[in-house]
């Protein structure tokens, strides 16, 4: 069994309604140290799969047809074996 | 300059409608070893501040009281400092 961590963030420049107000909140409650905040999204997968290589080979298919929209977001993962 | 790295996933036996619904979807695009999927949040909050040791405390509290919803949340953090 193989564990997938994937982070999946909007590109840089694309714009982060979400976290700014997230930040206008954190910068409203007095913590005025607070330059930027971005929110993404941050998924584990569980899979069952002959190997490393082919785990990781599947979950960046996953991240291209479904899990990130390649024009907007980036996404970053690591595939860990997971010993249970 | 601080940069807080933020995971915040629903608590072990939360229900995750949205991590079934991608599950299934995945397993209907042909990843049959995919076993579970647990969709979260992801933040990323860059802060001005003193020290690490302040910044964390802070990064802690925001959570406590703003990013994540304790009742059905688990979150994790960590900060690091940003040379820019």
């Amino acid at each position: 069994m193989f564990k997938a961590r994937v982070h999946v963030l909007l590109k840089p420049g694309v714009l982060d309604p979400q976290g700014s107000a997230v930040q206008k909140a954190l910068q409203t409650m007095e913590y005025r140290g607070v330059q930027e905040v971005r929110i993404g999204r941050y998924i584990e997968i569980y899979l069952e799969s002959e190997s490393k290589e082919k785990a990781s080979r599947e979950v960046e298919e996953m991240c291209q047809r479904l899990l990130a929209n390649p024009v907007i977001e980036d996404f970053t993962f690591e595939v860990v074996e997971e010993t249970s």
